[in-house]
C-alpha cells in the first residue's frame, strides 16, 4: 500500500503538516507496512512557502525586515530543493498575523518588508522568484515593496512620500530608474487565485480592505488613492494597472509586481504542484488522501483539492478527501475527480469542538476508511 | 452486489424503516443493480413488533383496549409470518407515547390494555407470545394486565382494588383462580434487555419511574407499593418476584408475566433475530449495513448492532455501521465485529439539524461509502 497524503490546512484549525501526521497515524493503524509520503499543501495563501520547502526538500533563509507598521520582524523565505527557486510569502514580512487587531490599519501598513526579502534573496544570488500574496496587511499598491527595491515616490512638492496606502493620494510622480537592476535579470511568478482588479467595487480596497481594518469610509479613500496611483503609473509607464486581473491581490501588490517587476500570475495550486513536481511524487501511488476545511462548490475551482485531483486523474490514482465539513453532494465528487469525501467529525458537534479535536478525529476517520479499503482491496 | 440493510431506529430521529429506504437509495446510486433486502430492527423497545411483522412478512391485528389512563385506544399486535407467533408491544396499549406529558402519572396508569391485547389474541386462537416491554407508562407491577386476564385483587375490606401503582399499597390478597385458563396452554417470551429487579435503588420505580412522571416522593411510594405486592405474591404463590432479574421491566410487568404467565425472558435482539430467521436472511449476502442513533460502549452488549454482528460474524459477512454519532474508537470496531462505522453528519452541526436532515444525510453517507467499495471491490 503506497499512499500520498497531500492536504491543504483546515484554516483556523490545523496545519497541513499536522493533518499529514494525523492521517499517517490512521493509515499505519490498518496498514502498518504502508509506504507513506506526506506532502502538505497550500493554495498560495499562508503556509505555501513552508509547505513547498518541505515537499521539495528545500531550505529556509531568515532575515530581519521592517514589519507592516514599521516594527522589525524576523521573516523567512524558502529556497526550493532545486537550489535556485525562491519562494517569498508576503505574509512573513507584511502579514496580518504580525499585527494585533488594534494595529490593523491599511492607511499606514506597508509592504516594504516584502521588498526587503526580495532584495535579500537577490543579494544571495537568487533570480527566480515565486511570490505568495496571501494574508497581507497592506493596501499600499505594493509601493512599499517598490521603495525597498529602489523606486522613489514623490509628492507635488518633490518630497519623498511617506509609506502606507493613504499617502498615495498625494503621489505626484515616481522615479523607477533606481529600481534594483538585478530585477531585470530575474523572473517573478505570482502564485495567486485572486482575480480581483486594483480598483472599484471588486477592487483591493473594497474586497480585502475590511479584513485589514478599513472602515467603509477608509475603503472609499483607499480605493481612490489606488486609483490615483494607477493614473500616475499610466502616465509615466503607459500601463493601466487597473486593467490587470489579479492586480488587486494583496492591496495592489499584484499590480506592482506585474507592472514594475515583470511578474506573471498563475493559479497558486498550479504553480505549487509544478514546482514540487507533484506529478513525479505520486507515480506508482495506490491512493491519495487530501483534505481541506470545507469541501464545497468553490473547491471545484482552483483550490488544493482540485489541483491534486487534476494530477491524480492523469495517473488514475484514487483520491479520498477528509474535511471538516462536506458541503457538496456525493454526485458531484466525480466532476471533481474525487473517489469519496467524508467529514472528520464523529457526530453532531460544535465547530469549536471539531477544531480542538481535529487531529484525533482525522486519525480516527482515516482509520475507519482504511478499514473498508483493507477489506475490499 | 447483495446487501442486507438491518438498522435500529435512530431514537427520536428516524425510524428503522425510513433508514432502510435512505440507505437503499444511497446504494442504488452507486450499484443500480444491487439486490437489496431491508430488515428494519429494534431491540425489544418501540418498533419491535412492527419491524418483526415487516421482516417476517406477517400481519397486524388491531383492537380497541383501555389505554394507560382509561381512555380507549386502538392497539395493534403482530402475527409473524409463521402464522402462529403473536408479538405484543406493551407500548401499543399502555405506552408513554399515548399520554401527554401532563397525563403521565404512574400512581394511576394501568397495564390493563396490554392484558386485553393478550386476551384478544387468545380469543383468536393464538398461544405463542413474544412480549416487548419498551415504552410503558405504568408502574403497576403488571396488575392491570393480570386483572384483564381474570385475576382479582382485593383490599383488606375485600373490595376490588382500583387500578394503578399507588393502590397496590392497599393490596390485601388476590385471587388468580379465574386467570384465563388458556394462559396455561400458552407460551410467553419477554424480549427485553432490562435486567433491573422489581424494587430498590435499581428497581422499576427508581430507575424508570421518573420518565413516567414520578417525583422523588412518588418513586419512594411506588417502590414500597411494589414491595408490598411482592410480599403478598410471596405469601400466596411462594415466589419472590423481587429476586427475578428483569422483574423490574415496564414497572413490574416483567415480574407479573414471569410469576403469573410463566414467561421466560431473553435479550430482545436475540429473540427478534431468531424469530425473523435473520440467519437465513443474510445467507449469500456481500454486505450488511446497520446503524443506530449512537454507537458507543453500550452497543457492545445486547443492542441491535451487537445482535447483527454476532450473526454476520458466523457467516463472515462484513458489517458497516452508520450512526448519528460514533462514540467508540475505531480500534474497538473489531471486538464488536464491525468492519467500520461512520457518522451520517457532513460536518459540525447541531443535534436538531442532524435529526431534521437524517434521511438525506444517511443517503449521502451511504453513497460516499459505496463509492469506496465500488472502487476496491
Amino acid at each position: 500500500m503506497r499512499v500520498v497524503i497531500a492536504p491543504d490546512s483546515f484554516k483556523g484549525s490545523i496545519s497541513a503538516r499536522d493533518i499529514c501526521s494525523a492521517i499517517r497515524e490512521g493509515i499505519l493503524r490498518i496498514f502498518p507496512d504502508a509506504e507513506i509520503k506526506a506532502i502538505p499543501l497550500a493554495d498560495g495563501g499562508e503556509g505555501t512557502m513552508e509547505n513547498m520547502v518541505y515537499a521539495s526538500n528545500g531550505t529556509l533563509k531568515t532575515t530581519t525586515v521592517k514589519g507592516p507598521i514599521g516594527k522589525e520582524v524576523r521573516a523567512s523565505y524558502g529556497i526550493l530543493g532545486d537550489g535556485e527557486t525562491v519562494v517569498i510569502e508576503m505574509a512573513q514580512a507584511s502579514g496580518l498575523p504580525l499585527l494585533t487587531p488594534e494595529e490593523r490599519n491599511p492607511y499606514l501598513t506597508t509592504s516594504f518588508g516584502t521588498g526587503q526579502m526580495i532584495k535579500h534573496a537577490l543579494d544571495e544570488g537568487y533570480r527566480k522568484f515565486i511570490v505568495g500574496l496571501g494574508g497581507s496587511a497592506t493596501n499600499d499598491g505594493g509601493t512599499g515593496m517598490l521603495t525597498a527595491l529602489g523606486v522613489k515616490l514623490f509628492d507635488e512638492y518633490g518630497r519623498i512620500l511617506p509609506e502606507g496606502g493613504a499617502h498615495l493620494s498625494q503621489l505626484a510622480c515616481f522615479d523607477d530608474t533606481a529600481l534594483d537592476p538585478r530585477i531585470k535579470e530575474s523572473q517573478f511568478m505570482i502564485a495567486s487565485d485572486v482575480n480581483n482588479k486594483l480598483c472599484g467595487e471588486k477592487g483591493a480596497s473594497a474586497v480585502f480592505g475590511p479584513q485589514k481594518g478599513a472602515t467603509p469610509k477608509m475603503v472609499e479613500y483607499l480605493d481612490s488613492a489606488l486609483n490615483h496611483l494607477a493614473e500616475i503609473v499610466l502616465k509615466q509607464k503607459g500601463v493601466d494597472i487597473r486593467e490587470m486581473p489579479g492586480g488587486g491581490a494583496a492591496g495592489g501588490m499584484g499590480a506592482a509586481l506585474m507592472a514594475f517587476l515583470g511578474a506573471s500570475i498563475k493559479s497558486g495550486i498550479d504553480v505549487i504542484m509544478k514546482e514540487i513536481h507533484f506529478d513525479n511524487q505520486i507515480k506508482g501511488t495506490d491512493l491519495i488522501i487530501t483534505g481541506e476545511g470545507k469541501l464545497d462548490h468553490q473547491t471545484l475551482s482552483g483550490k488544493v483539492i482540485a489541483g491534486v485531483c487534476k494530477i491524480a486523474g492523469k495517473h488514475q490514482v484514487p483520491v479520498v478527501v477528509l474535511c471538516g465539513g462536506v458541503d457538496l453532494e456525493p454526485s458531484k465528487f466525480k466532476d471533481l475527480g474525487v473517489l469519496t469525501a467524508l467529514s472528520i467529525v464523529p457526530g453532531p458537534c460544535s465547530l469549536e469542538e471539531s477544531i480542538s479535536k481535529s487531529a484525533e478525529w482525522i486519525t480516527e476517520r482515516t482509520e475507519s476508511i482504511m478499514k473498508i479499503i483493507s477489506y475490499y482491496k
